[in-house]
Parts: C-alpha cells; structure tokens; sequence
C-alpha cells in the first residue's frame, strides 16, 4: 500500500489525521523557511509544506519528480477555493523520492509550450496534462454509459473477429499474410457489417460491439488509420425502430454525461436537406435556409442568371450593415478554389426599405422587393446569392452558410442540434469507372416503392438509409438491410459483381439468407468523432490515447518498421522493391 | 414495428391481449382440424395455435421459417411447467411468411446432429442452438460486471492502438504491410503491454481494457491466433494490493454472474506449488499433495529408487481395492509418450494393516509401514510412487494427480477454487538458444530480496509475478513492473539484447522511465478462458461467436484467402515462392 489516499480526496473533515499520499511534484515555491509543493495525481492537487528538517530534500525536487510523503492534514490559513482540497495543507514529517524526473521537454500544464510533433514524440507525457486526461476520461465515461443504455434494453455485445477476408468493396484492406497458409491474407475490418448481419441470422437480435475498424486510405487530416465504432444491429425492426432506439441512446448520453436535455430531433429526407442546405448533414443550429430565386432573377438582362440552373440566395439577419470589406471577404470565401463558385451577388435590404445589391444595373428595386419576399427577408438583412448549376451551387452555398454561421456566432460549441437524415440515395454513379456505387454499402436495401426503378432507373432509388448527425456532423450512418437472396444477388449485380465474384467473396452470406433470414437493420457511429462532439472540439487526435500522424506513424514507437529477414521469409513474401536508403 | 412482444414474454397475465409476435419455426405438429407451432427467438418460445382458415399455409410451414403472426393470447389447457410461457398460446389471426428457409445441414436443437466442421461452415446456424446462445449471453453477462466492478473502482477504459511495431521477445507476431511507408509493417499486439505502463507513467492511475490480443503460433487444440484479454494496470501498488483488487473481481463476477460465493482466495508460491503439486497451476479443488519419500525409499536393493534424485507418492483415499486392471491402467497412462514415466509402484494399504505392493521383493511390511507413515495414509487408502529426476518426476506426477482427480470425480464442474501462484522465477533458461527467457515477461521486477543474485545466480531470482488459477487453470497472470531505467536495462542485457536493440525496440519505455514513471504493476486475464470456466466448460471454442479452426482458418468465409496482385503491388510486397495450385 504506497498511499492511504488519493490527491483529490482530503477535505477540512481529513484535519487531524495522518496520511499518505502519492503523485507527481506540479510545482514547488519556498516562502521563508517553509517549502510548499503542489503534488499531483490523476484525481487532483494536494498542497504540501514541508519543514525545516526537510527542507534540503524539498528544495532538490524538480517537476515531475514521482514522491511518496507521509505528514499530517492541516487547515490552510489562506484557503484556495478553485480546487476541492483548498481547504487543507499536508506538514510532512516522511519523505521518499520513489523516482527522480529528468525535465521534460515541455510543460505539463493546460496551455503547453510543446509543439505538435514534440508532443507527439512524448505521447506519454502530453497524456499527462488535464485536458487530455479530462479528454479519455469523457471516453471512458461515454463507453460506460452506451453499454448501461444498450444492455437495458437487451443488447448483447458480441465480439466478431479482426482477422476476416480481404473484400475489394468499399476503402482499401490493411492485409495480414497468413504463415500457417502460405501465399494467403487475411484483412483486418472495416467494420463487421456482414458479422453482425450473420448474427441476425443467428437470432441474436439485438447485436452491439465498440470496436475497432481499418481503413487503409491516404489520411486527411482528421482520419486515422484505425477508428472506433459503436456498431449495432437489430432484428425485426424497421426505420422507426431504429430512429427511436438510437436517438434514445444519444439522448441518454448527453442527460448522463453532461446533464443537458436534448430539445428534439428532427428528421429530414435526404432531398430536402440538399434543397435546403446543400448538404445531407446540415448543421440546424441556425436557420439560414436556402430561397430558390431562379424564376424570379430571368430575364433581366442579366447573362450570369440567366444560364444558371439555379440561383440560390440565404438570408444573413440584420447584416445590411456589412462593408464593402466584409462583402468582399465573403467573395473571396466562396471564390477559393475548394470551393470553386465564379462570384457572389448581394443584396442588402437597407434599414429605411430601399435594395443595394451588386447587380443594381440589371435589376430594379421592385425586382430585388420579389427576391426579398421569396427570401422572406426583412429591411434590415443583407441576401447572399450564388448561381450556377445545382449540384455545385448547393455545395458552394453550404459552404457560404456555414462559414456565416461561424462569422456570426451562430454556431455555439455549447448547443447541440442533432437530427436524421434519411432516404438517402441507393447508389451514386462514379463516372471513373463507369458504373454505380453502393452510396452506404452493398447490403442496404431499396426502397419498397422505388424497386420498380431498379431495372429502368437505378441511380432513381432511393434506400431504406439514414444518417445520424449532430452539429453538422456525421456521427453515425445505417440501414435497413436486405435479408432477401435475391435482391441481395441483384445488388451485387447492379455493382457490376461477376456471379462469380459475388459468391466467393460474399456467398456466405447469401447462403446464410437461404435458411431464415429476419429482417434487419442497423447503424454504426463513430466513437472517435462522438467523444470530440462531446469534449466540444473539432478534432478526434486528442479523444485517442496514442493516436498515429498523417503518414499512418506512431511516432513515440516509430511504427511501422522494417521486420527482419527470417519473418519475411517464414511469412513467404518479399519486399518488391529493393529501395536505396 | 414488427412485433409487439417477444417469444419469451407472454405470461397468464397477458390472456385476452392482441399481439403480434415474429421469430423462427421450431417445429409444428397436426392434431386434428388445429395446427400447433412452437414460435423461437433469442427470448423463448410461445405455442401457436392455427385454426381451419390457416391450414393450408400453416401446414406448409418448415422448420426455421421466418414469420409474423398476429393473434390472441389464450389460456392453454395442457399448460407446460418448463418454460415460462406454458401457461399461454396464441390463436393466430393473421400470418406472413417472412422468410423461408431451406431444411438446415444439421438440427437446431441443444443435441444438433451435425458434425464438427458441417457446424463450422455454417456458424450461422450452429449459432442458433441456445447451448451457443447461452455462452455468448454468459460472455456479454461477464464483460458488463466486469466492467462496472472496474468502473466503480475508479479505472478507466482506454483503447490502445492495435497497429503497432513488431518485436522479437515472446510469441511471433501477425505483421501488417504498410502502404503508406513502403518496406515497413505494422505488427498487431500480443497485449497491450508497454502502452498500459505508457499510461501509468502519464498518471492514468488504474487502466483497464478488454481488448484483442494476437499470436501467431502453431495453433494446439484450444488456442485461436486472436483471444481477448481483460488487461489491467494499476500505479502505486504492490502485489498485495493487486491480490485484493482482482480477486475481489472474480468474486463480483461469481456473486454477480453465478450467484456463488467464493469460499476464499489462498495463496501459495511457486515453489511450494511445484513441490506440493508439480504444477504451477494446481487444482485445489481436491488434496492428494505429493509425499517426498526419497528418503525412506534407499538401500534396500530396488535400483530404480535408489538411482533417483526423487521418490514422490501420492495417496488415494480409499482406494486400496483397486483392481489389477484398474492399477495396470494407471501404469498405462503415466507411461504413454506424452507422460514418459517408465513405471509406476503401488502400495495396497489394505483394511487389515497390511501391504501389498508391486515392490514386495526389495521392501517389507515395516518398510511399506514408514511410507504409509510419511504419507499419512490409513488403511484402505493406496499409495502411487513415480520416481526419477526432480523436475519430470514432478511433472509426471501432477498429470497422474489430475488424471485421478477426474477418475475419482474429486474435479466438480460446480465448485470453483481460485487461488494466487506467487514468487514466479524471473527467467528460464532456454536451452536451444543458451540464454534466457524472461519467464513472464522483460518488464517484470525481480523481488528486491534476490537483486545481489541478478549477477552471481540469475535463474535462481525470483520475480514480483504471480498467477491467478481456477480449478487448475491458469486464468491470468501478472506482475509488478520495473519502473527504473538501470534495472530495464540490465533485464535486457540479461535476455541478450544488445544495447543498440534493448533502445531500437523499447527505446520509448526506458525513456519515459526518466521522466517520473510511478512504480506500477498489473494483470492480465484471459476472457474467453474465463467465460468458459463460468460456462463449466473445458474448451473456448464455443464461447467465441466466430472462432478459427486449428489452421488458423474460418471456413465460414474461408479466410484467410488470396489477394490481388493490384494489392499486392500496391504494398510493395511479393509471394515469395509461387506455388503450383
């Protein structure tokens, strides 16, 4: 036993008892012939003050040293109400250096002066700063709580294997050689979907599992090679099901977690996001909806307009105001070449009724009047408008409103809006290759209205698909799936499968539809992303404990590596390319 | 919604009630004009009743048909007693056939009829049977009590990465191919090792994880290359604080999970459990210790004693009315290959005081008398004496002391005996490679006591590890870790790595070892062997939803399988030699 307690525990009630504590030195300051220390552990601060007789050992205490004391709880004279055990100070009469620290090569404080890669290097010692550990601890604690949740309400998890089959569907396998079966791989999972579809079969039901996924894709810069997921599946249910069981899951979370009632949450089909927002994971904490002005802008004289598909226009609220320079910001914004719009008019409805825009030659003031009450906008507000084709204009438009909203202060980090999306389309067209894509994945089902459009219009169909997101975010994504061999087979044809292909890869699964398979469904959200939206930050980096850089690196380990002869050669394979260092 | 109740869930109660009810033919029978069907899920069985205007459908209904019916819930004249739902059936009032299903390979019933590998290649349904559907409950049961006993003492969850770097200590390793970094490959963990000390020095304080572990070794009857562990460390403890916090969770878990109340958790040290049972994993749940009678054995003429380092008898209780051919099968077995004992010697102790034994030639009565003594054997009992080099002899002895246990049925799949195996030896020597092995692992402390021996006698010191067995099976293991630099390094150079290997493969430990590493220790269990000891099961296979044959194959999804040659590019690897298929 090295401590009777920890050192966020003693309170004024401690006074008078002997103790001893643990922990790491965060900082010590000598005040005449007393030396105080601060010492640290996972679960506080507990100040020390050491004596005379100490006083030569106090002083050789450097950051980060690992100490053991025994002393006495006093009552501090000045008392620090920012930390639980204010109230108290330790006079120590035993003191064991349990291991001496070398410094460290940043601070160990909240706003550290270590930079990224530094940090990334000693991992072990970024982790030791509080909100990293306030970070895992969220994880911890938000894991805790998704299993109370799903075990209630019968969920069993259940553990599917990381050594599976390599599938060339979807991203690209990390592969694994096999030893004991020469010339052959396994692939490590990017998800256990047809696992968790085979334990429907199986009659399991209610299905969960966090668990780990890999995606061996060129990252960006918030995608990790491995990823968590809080992966689910259900028997016998349709959408509805789904809805309630996982925004009850979520709602749950959020009271457990950090005691917030979530207001409701809304759903929205996959058409109706795009024409309102541009995007099928619309951040609605704000409004700023998209107004069509197309009819309303023709023939005017006006070329720009006039050969657009479409002419979209948002409302900033009483932001007539906005100068030239902020105007031209926002053109500038859109005109970035990630975002690719030609130019951007705007209309500012003044506060005294009359119209400024930037295409006042072409239109009058009662013509700019009609956009405005298309727009429903009032005097005061200043309309943003971008035009061209509907695709690109949406997406351009999305990106324009949500960069308003993080202008305007629209976007609290504090608020959180979550909502479905759904009927989401079966498949997208990849003008790459030539055919269509599966835009959830293979097993997703049609539409039982839209099934006629299969053979005459297949990128028409629209799938028994949702999104969950949160914030403008996509936290989670499902489907009802097919439990049928032949749409199943039908699928896979329309994906361009050879019967052949199709059976090797995915037989067993088709096979195991042929002997009572249930109707299914599921969703799987991202852990990583949801700690993030839980900590209120953008990036996942810091909800992982060692997480790996943009080249796929852990650079505290320096993995990957080169492996030695002997493994390739009882591996039997062989580096290709024999690269000169 | 499918259904408004489960299978399982219709009591007396519910009579008069409406419902709707889906699940999985298990078997239907005529009786007259009515069609009874026995409707399966996850949650039970109800009876269904169908009457005339559903004959014809209901006759063609096949075992493990999917279908939905709607019906009322009525009082059933012949109630049965066996499952909770007898009281009750439905007349069903509407049916769908969901999903038909072929005849299934094999019944799915508790005793299926289906061979071993039939059931592997269709897990799918083998998974049905409610024998597999208990473990996988049992399983779910023990991770969720496992983690709210953790969780309650204040530990945290955290992921580790699963793509790490490969080293040559311990078992051989899966290795990943990096495309990102062409020549260099990820490895998969043996555990989680050197991250959970990583998080002790970061000051997590108690970590825990149930996570996957992977070892790619020639695989015997019950081991699988991938197995989950319950992984756990914690700062600032001794061993004997490790003691009380895990077998308090084992004791949660029997309490919880069996409603059985642990009768104790004795401690015993290796030596004394090589000694008393020749094993370090012994089976307490019944005596028969080992009885060292070298001694009393000497000069009387029997070579075979007299040229033994060791005479060791063991005694079973009430057994002095052994047949010849129960004695003779006993021979047989210490001396098959896999035992290797050249022979067994008996002594009779017969209800009258007298002896007989296969030795009667070199000793006498009084003799025979000194034995039964020093073994405190009493009349009726019999006595077996193996004989030859300390450690085989110990060896062969333990198995002919388990084989007894089983014979006798001294080994009660209902009673369950934890105990600690404590003071492991810190290395073994490898014979083949003429250097030693960390027996359990390179971060284990030796004891502080033994240190000067490091130098003059290192396979003589012993280590802070020990072992927790349960009915003679060892279910985890751990120990209380270096947490010095100096020391790491000396362990190193022990185990034969230079220094320039010891800093390129653990490099990042020793390091943070300089920067304020707490003194640590942990554990490690083996979950699915867990699970099946709670299961009063011997093998793991069929606690594991998806589990791999002896080759390392799921013939399920027949992995592992070959992989492209566009992927194969891409990583930058080749198969070495191609073979003739």
């Amino acid at each position: 036993m090295y401590r009777s307690h920890t050192n966020g525990e003693l309170r004024i009630e401690n006074v008078g008892q002997e103790v001893t504590l643990c922990g790491w030195v965060q900082k010590s300051r000598e005040l005449g012939a007393m030396t105080f220390v601060d010492l640290r552990d996972r679960y506080g601060i507990t100040q020390l003050v050491f004596g005379e007789e100490h006083i030569k050992t106090a002083k050789n205490l450097g950051r980060e040293d690992v100490i053991q004391i025994t002393g006495n709880v006093i009552e501090r004279e000045s008392k620090n109400k920012n930390i639980p055990t204010g109230e108290i100070e330790i006079t120590v009469t035993e003191l064991t250096v349990l291991n001496k620290s070398k410094t460290p090569p940043f601070t160990i404080e909240n706003e550290t002066d270590g930079g990224e890669e530094l940090r990334m290097q000693y991992r072990y010692l970024d982790l030791r700063r509080k909100p990293l550990q306030n970070n895992l601890k969220l994880r911890h604690r938000l894991s805790i709580e998704i299993r109370k949740y799903l075990d209630n309400i019968n969920f069993l998890e259940i553990e599917t294997p990381y050594l599976i089959k390599s599938t060339p569907e979807g991203a690209r396998d990390f592969v694994v050689p096999s030893r004991m079966n020469p010339n052959e791989f396994y692939a490590l999972p990017q998800s256990p979907q047809t696992f968790k579809q085979l334990l429907m079969v199986s009659g399991y039901d209610r299905y969960y599992q966090i668990v780990r996924c890999f995606r061996d894709e060129d990252l960006r810069a918030d995608r990790q090679p491995e990823f968590t997921q809080i992966d689910c599946e259900m028997a016998f249910v349709d959408q509805e099901d789904i809805f309630n069981t996982f925004e009850g899951m979520i709602t749950h979370l959020f009271k457990t977690v950090k005691n917030i009632d979530l207001k409701g949450f809304p759903r929205i089909d996959y058409a109706t996001a795009m024409k309102q927002y541009g995007s099928d994971k619309p951040d609605i904490r704000f409004g700023m909806t998209f107004n069509y002005i197309t009819e309303e802008t023709q023939n005017k004289g006006f070329n720009v307009f006039d050969q657009s598909e479409v002419v979209i226009a948002l409302v900033a609220k009483d932001c007539s105001s906005f100068t030239r320079k902020q105007l031209d910001a926002l053109t500038d914004f859109v005109k970035r070449p990630q975002i690719g719009a030609k130019g951007m008019v705007y209309v500012k409805y003044n506060e005294d009724g009359s119209f400024k825009s930037s295409v006042d030659k072409f239109y009058s003031q009662e013509d700019l009047k009609a956009w405005a009450d298309k727009c429903d906008a009032k005097a005061g507000d200043l309309i943003l408008v971008l035009s061209g084709d509907k695709t690109s204009t949406q997406k351009q438009m999305n990106e324009l409103r949500l960069h308003l909203g993080n202008e305007l202060g629209l976007r609290n980090p504090n608020e959180y809006a979550p909502l479905w999306v759904y009927d989401f389309p079966l498949l997208e067209w990849d003008e790459d290759n030539n055919r269509y894509h599966a835009m959830h994945h293979p097993f997703t089902s049609p539409k039982k209205e839209d099934l006629h459009l299969l053979e005459t219009d297949p990128g028409k169909v629209r799938a028994n698909a949702y999104d969950m997101v949160l914030n403008g975010v996509e936290v989670g994504g499902g489907s009802i799936r097919i439990h049928d061999k032949a749409v199943q087979s039908r699928m896979f044809d329309l994906l361009g499968f050879s019967k052949e292909d199709a059976q090797a890869q995915f037989g067993f699964l088709m096979n195991a539809f042929e002997y009572g398979a249930p109707p299914h469904g599921g969703i799987a959200l991202g852990f990583d992303r949801l700690c993030a939206l839980f900590g209120g930050q953008e990036t996942i980096r810091d909800f992982i404990a060692f997480p790996k850089n943009n080249n796929g690196r852990d650079v505290m380990i320096d993995s990957p590596s080169p492996i030695s002869t002997e493994q390739l050669d009882e591996l039997n394979i062989d580096i290709k390319i024999k690269e000169e260092l």
